[in-house]
C-alpha cells in the first residue's frame, strides 16, 4: 500500500475529465490503488473484499502470482508486446495449452480466431461468421440476453437502456425469444420457439444462428436448464442454424466447469470467450468455431489489437495453472455449496426473495432494485465490492473470484448478511 | 534471443488451431520473440526493421524502456490491473498528464471516453453518441474510409472485402460522399456534399455527423487538405451535424502533430483515438466528446475492458516523455523529409508511380497490388516488414516508429529501394 | 353470355407475355367474361358458383344492380373519374354516407384517410402514421399475419414465401408475437405479450402500435376471441401503443357486422379498410385514424389513385343498401350456420379435420395443404371456385359473396362436398 | 352540370371527416362534379382548363368518349368488374393490343406483371425483383427522384417531407447518386457513378439496380440528357446489375413518344407504368420485366386489385385509339413546342426564371417557391388548374392532357401569363 499520498489522484480529474458514461465508480467511490487476490485496496489504505470480480474478468483473483512472474519475466526480456495478428512465441504457447488442456480433453475441433479483445468483438465475430457460413441474416437471442453494445451485439443484447443509447432502431435481424423460465414453470418456452421454427408463415425468417448464454449474467442470473439447452440447440440444427453459446461472463469456469455448458450434452458451432480468458484480466476474446463454420478469409473480420501477447502469456499460465488436471475445478463444487448456503440465509431474510443462478454465480433476487441497490451499498461501507444485475437491478449478484480462500469467502457472505440486516432494519424502523 | 529453441511454437499449432482470418502471419511467416525500438527479431535469431510498427499502434517504437520500467514497477507493486471503469490512481494519472500536456494547450475542452480498448469501439461510442446527441440517424463517411469492422463501425468503413464478412447488407443508416480529391484535380468534391445538405429532396436526411479521417490510412493514404477538412467542418455545423475525427490511425503524431487536424483550424466535436494511446501496444481507446455532446448516461455504452490500467501506465509515460515539450514534434517533421525522399526515389523507378499521404503515414502507389505485394514480400525476404494499402493493395505505405532512428530508418527505406529494383529487374527479364 | 367467341382471348397471350407471377388464373384455368351475383361466366358458357368472392373483395357479389346503375349514370354524365385527392360530389357524398351509417351509429370519431387503393397502401399509411405519432419505430404483429406485400406491409406478412420475395431481409423495426390460440389451448398468448411490454430488458422496444386482423384470413382463418384483443388493446394503450386493427379482409360484413371487431369491447385506433369496400370490386382503400394520431401533413403520405371517384358512387350505394339498417347484418347471422353446418359435415369426412374462422370467414382444416388443393380442384371441375389458406394452404376456405342466395349457397356446399367424397374416394382405392 | 345544387356536398364534410393528409384540395378548394377532356366543371358551374390531368394521369384528357363507350357498354353486359388476376377477356384483349401496338413495334420481349394498381406498388415489385434476380441488396436512385411513399419506393425517394411522414429512418439498401444536371454544368455526374462503382473500396455495395425517371416530375422536371442515361445503364451492365426506368410520370407519351426512353437508344430490364396507363384515370399499374429477370413465383407478390378489368377496357381502347399509328405522337411534337414558346414567354417576365423539361412535361423555374405558389394560386382564380414542383416547389410544371385541342392549350398558357403578370404587378406595387 503506498505511504506516500501526494501521488494519489485528486478526485477531481474524474469529474473534470471523464465522460459522464462512467458508471462502476460511482457506486465504489474511491480510488483503488493495488489488490491481489480477491482484496483491493484504496487510496486511503481500506482493503475491500472483491466480490465483482470486474464482472466475472477475475475469476483467479488479482494480480495471481504466478501469472504475475511470467508476465514481469516477458516484458524484462522485451517478448513481443503488439504483434497484430502475426505468429509469436506467445501466442503458439498459449494455443498449445488451450488446445492440449481445454479443446482435446472436451473433444472439441474448434478453431480459434483472435477478434478484437472485447466480448463484444467475439459476438460481432460469431454473429457475422454465422450469417455469413449460412447465407441467412436472422439471429434469434433471448429476453434478457446480454451480448454487448456495439451494433451488431447490441441487437441481440436485451436491456432497453442500453438499446436506447444507439439513438437508432436497433432491432434488425434478430428474433427475440423467450428465455428458459420466462414465462414461469408449467411453460416450456421453447415449445414457442419449435412453432415458430416450424411454421413456414410464423414471420420468423430462417435462423443463421441461435445466440444465448446458459446462465444470464446482466440479464439476472437466469440459468437455463441443461434439458432446455439441449432442445434449442437441436431445434437450431434440426432446421440449419448455427448455435452460438456467448460464454463470455459464464465462462472459464465460473459455474463450475470451463466451459458453462459441458455437462448440457451439447456442442455449440461457435463459443465466444472473454473476461476471465487472459487470467490476469488483461484485454483478450476468442471466438472458437468449428472448422466448417470457419468461413472468414485472411483478415475479412480483423482489428488492431488481436494480438495482445501479454494476455497470451497470462493465459497461458491460467490455463496450465487450472485446468491441466481436476483439482481446482473439484474446489468449485464445494465453494458453489458455501455460496448456496449463504445466500439462502440471505433470501430467508427477505419475503418472497429467492435464489437465481448456478455454481458460483449466484444471486438473490430480492424483489426490487432499491432493497438490493441498498444492500450493496450497505455492504460496501462495510468493506465488500458487490453489484447487482437483472432487468430492475433487483439481484443481488456475487461473482467472487473462484480462488477465494473459503475464510474470506466467508467474511464477505458475512458481510453481505450484516449489509442486508441493517438495511432491513432501517426499513422496519421508517415503517413504524 | 532465446538460444533455446526447444520452447518455440511449432509453426502447425497455427494452422491447426488458428482461424482462417488470420492475415498478416501469412505475409511475415516467421515467430516474432522479442522486439525493442524499431527492430522485431523472431524465433530464428532474425531481425527485421519494423516500418508496419503494428499498423501504427507502435508509433513509440517496440517496448519503450521507460514505459517498460514503468509497467514493471507497477506490476510488480499489485498495482491495479483490471478495474473497470472504477477510479485508479493509473487512471487518474494518466488523465491528468493527457488534460495538462494534449487538452490544455490545445484548448479542447473534451470529456474523455474510455471505451472498449479497440478504435472499433470508439467509433462505435462516437456513432451512437452523435445521434443520441441530436436526435437524427444519419451519419456521413466516404468512399475509402475506415472505421473498424464491428457492425455499427462497419457500415461507415468503404472496404466491400470488409463489408462482405457482416453476412447481410450493412449500409443503413450511413450515406457515403466523396473523398477529398476522389474525382480527381479539379473537382472540389465538399461542393456536392453542400449541395447534397441544402436540397431538401436531395434524398440525404439530416446527418448526425460527419465522420472521417483526415489521412485515410487503410485506404489508400488519401490526405485531405485543410481546405476540405475545414470545408466540411462548416457544413456540418451549418447544418446542425457534429464533426467526428476518427484519428485512431493518422492520431498520436502520425501526421507529425499529436492530432491529425491540429494545423487545419478546426476543432471536431468527438474524437476517437486507439493504437498508438498506450504507447507501449497495449490496447486502450478513447472517445473525445465536447461537453455538451456526452450525453451517454452512467454504462449506457459499456465494456469490461474499459479499465486497462496497464496501459493508464504506459499512456502517462508516453504523453510526458514525448508530448510535455516540442522537441519530439520537431523531430517528425525532419523525419517526414527524409522519408518523402526515399519514397520519392522508389516513385522516380516505377512508370506512373506517385507519392501519397502526409507526415509519417506516407507511401508510393505503384499502380497495382501485383506489384506493391511483390515489393513488401521482397523487402521483407529482406529484413524489412512493410504493408500495402489502399482499395487494390496498390500503395507501399511507410508506417514506422516515430521514434525511429534516422540511420535505421534510411536503412529501411534503403532495402525497401533494393527489393524494388530487385522486383523490377525480374519483371523486366520476364517481359524479355 | 357471349356467343361469338372470336373475340375471347386466345389463351396463349397469358403465357406468352404475362408474368410468372401471376397466380389465381392458374388453379382456375379459363377465362372468365360476365359475372353477376355469386356466379362468374366463362367464355365456354360455363358458369361457376363463387365462394372466393375476389379474395372478400366482393362480399355484395358481382355487378351488383344499383351500384352498376348508379356508376353508368355517373360514368354516362361525364362525372369525376380522376381527382386526385381534389373534393368531388362523388367523395363527399361517400364521405356522408359513411359517416351516416358506419361512424356515427358505432360512436367513432375517426377521421377518414384516403389512401392508394390497395390494402396493402392503406396498412402503409396505417403504420408510418403510428410510428410518427408516437415517435416510437416497433411495431408488434403476429404469427401468421398477412398485411400485403410492399416492403412496410411486408414487415409485419408472416409468410415466408411471401417475404422471401423481397430479396433482402424484411423483418425491421417489426417484432413478432404468437396470435391467439398459436401455442394451443391451454396457453394465453397474451400473457407473453404481457411479459415483453412489462419487462425493460426484454429486448422488444417500446412499440408504436399492435396491429392484427381479427381474423387472419390469409394465415389460416385464425380467429382471435374477444377476450384476447381485449387484452391486447388493453395492452397497447397501457404501454402508449396504437392499436391497429387490419380489417382489408375481414371487414366489411365479412364476420358479420361491419367492422370484424364491433362486439369485442375495443375501440382500434387505426383501421384499415380496402377490398369490399368499394362494394363493386373497384380499387379503393382506407385508413381510419382517431384525430389525435392524424398526424400526416398535406400530402405526407401521397399517391395518385387517392381518388376514384368511380369507387365512391359505388360505395356510397353499397353503404346506404346494405348498412342503413339491420336487415342485411341480420342475415349474415342466419347464413353464418349454412355454412357453419354444411363446414361440419365436410370435416366429419376427414380424419382430424376441423372448423376455423367466424361468421362468413369459415374453413376447413383437413390436415395436407395437398388435400386441400385436390378439394378446391376438383370443386372447380365442378362449377366451384374456392381456395385455400394456411401456412402449408391446409384450410378449405370459403368466402361467398355475403349476398349469396341461400339456395345458390347450399348449392355450392353441396358441390364441395361432393368433391371431397370424390378425392377421398381416389385416397381410399389408391390407398388399396 | 347539375341544376339541382341540393345534391352537391358541403365542405364541412371534408373538414369534418377527412384526414388532414388531404392535399390538392387546399390549393383548388372547390367540390368538382363533371369533367371532359381538358376541362373540369365545380359545382357552382364554373368550368377550369386542366394543365395537371391528375398529375399526368389524364394523359388523354378526362373522361374520353371512346373509352367511356367501351366502359359503359362492358358495364352494361356485366363483364368482369374484379377479377383478383385470372384470365379475362379484358385483360386478354389489354395485353394483346400492349404487344401489338406497343412492345411488338419497339422491340421488346418484356413480360408484363400486372402489380396492385398504384405506380408505388410497380416500384416496390421492380425493385424487389431486381433485388431477387441478382442476389443484391442494394438499389442506386438519384437526387430529386420520387418513386412513392410506400417503404419500399419510399426508400429510393429522394423528397425529406415525405420520408420524414415513415416515422423511422427510410435510407437502408439504397445509394444515392447526382442526377444528370444536379453539379451544374461542366461536371458529369455519370463520373462519380463509374468512380464508385469501379472501386472495390467506395462504399458503395455491389447494386442490384439502377432506378431512374428520365424526366423526374415531382423532383423539378430535371430532364436527363440521352447521353447520360445511356451511360448510366451501360454502367448498371458493366457492373451486373438492372436498369430500372420508372416511367410512371414520364410515360405513355407525356414526354413525346410511348416510353419517355424510346430515343435515347437504351432498354431499360424493367419499367414501371400506371398513372396514363388506363386512359381513363382508373387506377392499373405494370411492372414490365425482361424474360430472364421475370423471377416471382406465383403470387409472390400479390395483391387483391391486380385485375381491375374496367381499367383494361380502357386502356385497350387507349393503345388502339392513340398508338396504332404515329399520328397522336406526331401531334405531340407541335405540342410541345407551343408549350415551350408559352413557357419561354413566361420565364422572359422573371429575373433569373428558365425552361425545365422535355416534351409536354415542361416548366419554368421561377426561383421561389413562394413565387411559383402564387402564379398557380392567381391562375386557378382565373380558371385554370396548375401545380408547382421541384425540391422548393418552385417550379410552375405544365402537365396538360396530350389531347389538349391547341385553342385551350393557347387559352390556358394565356391565363397562366395573365396571373403571372398580375402577380408580378402586385410585387412591383409592393417593392414600391
Amino acid at each position: 500500500m503506498p505511504n506516500d499520498m501526494s501521488n494519489t489522484p485528486k478526485p477531481s480529474i474524474f469529474k473534470r475529465r471523464e465522460s459522464d458514461a462512467r458508471s462502476y465508480c460511482r457506486g465504489f467511490d474511491t480510488t483503488f490503488v493495488k489488490a491481489t487476490g480477491s482484496e483491493m485496496t484504496d487510496a486511503n489504505g481500506d482493503t475491500y473484499i472483491d466480490f465483482l470480480a470486474g464482472c466475472s474478468s477475475l475469476n483467479y483473483g488479482h494480480n495471481d502470482p504466478d501469472m504475475k512472474a511470467a508476465l514481469v519475466e516477458h516484458i524484462t526480456r522485451d517478448g513481443m508486446t503488439h504483434g497484430l495478428d502475426m505468429h509469436t512465441d506467445a501466442k503458439g504457447d498459449f494455443l498449445r495449452a488451450f488446445e492440449q488442456h481445454i479443446l482435446k480433453p472436451r473433444g472439441m475441433d474448434h478453431k480459434v480466431m483472435f477478434t478484437g479483445p472485447t466480448g463484444a468483438n467475439a459476438v460481432e465475430a460469431a454473429m457475422k461468421m454465422a450469417r455469413k457460413a449460412t447465407g441467412r441474416t436472422n439471429i434469434i437471442s433471448f429476453t434478457n440476453g446480454f451480448h454487448g453494445v456495439t451494433m451488431g451485439a447490441l441487437s441481440a443484447t436485451g436491456n432497453g437502456y442500453h438499446r436506447g443509447g444507439a439513438g437508432l432502431p436497433v432491432g434488425g435481424h434478430v428474433t427475440r425469444m423467450p428465455f428458459d423460465g420466462y414465462m414461469g414453470e408449467g411453460c416450456d418456452t421453447s415449445k414457442f420457439l419449435e412453432a415458430m421454427l416450424g411454421d413456414a408463415s410464423s414471420g420468423m425468417d430462417a435462423p443463421a444462428a441461435i445466440l444465448f448464454e446458459t446462465v444470464q449474467g446482466e440479464g439476472g442470473l437466469n440459468a437455463a436448464s441443461a434439458e432446455w439447452v439441449k432442445k434449442v440447440c437441436d431445434l437450431a440444427h434440426e432446421h440449419g442454424a448455427l448455435v452460438i453459446v456467448d460464454d463470455v461472463q459464464a465462462g472459464c469456469g465460473r459455474t463450475g466447469t470451463f466451459f458453462s455448458f459441458e455437462e448440457m450434452g451439447i456442442t455449440p458451432d461457435i463459443i465466444t470467450m472473454a473476461k476471465s480468458l487472459s487470467g490476469y484480466g488483461l484485454p483478450m476474446a476468442l471466438t472458437l468455431v468449428r472448422p466448417q463454420h470457419d468461413v472468414f478469409g485472411p483478415a475479412e473480420h480483423n482489428g488492431t489489437f488481436r494480438g495482445n501477447n501479454h494476455a497470451f502469456v497470462t493465459a497461458q499460465v491460467a490455463i496450465e495453472k487450472f485446468w491441466s488436471d481436476s483439482a481446482f475445478q473439484d474446489s468449485l463444487a464445494t465453494k458453489a455449496l458455501v455460496l448456496t448456503t449463504g445466500l439462502q440465509e440471505l433470501a430467508d431474510k427477505i419475503d418472497g426473495a429467492y435464489l437465481k443462478g448456478r455454481g458460483l454465480m449466484q444471486g438473490v433476487d430480492v424483489g426490487s432494485g432499491a432493497l438490493a441497490g441498498e444492500i450493496c451499498a450497505r455492504a460496501f461501507q462495510k468493506g465488500l465490492v458487490i453489484e447487482t444485475s437483472g432487468p430492475n437491478d433487483e439481484v443481488v449478484k456475487v461473482l467472487a473470484p473462484l480462488t477465494t480462500p473459503e475464510e474470506t469467502f466467508r467474511k464477505g457472505l458475512s458481510i453481505l448478511l450484516d449489509a442486508a440486516d441493517e438495511v432491513l432494519e432501517q426499513h422496519k424502523i421508517a415503517a413504524e
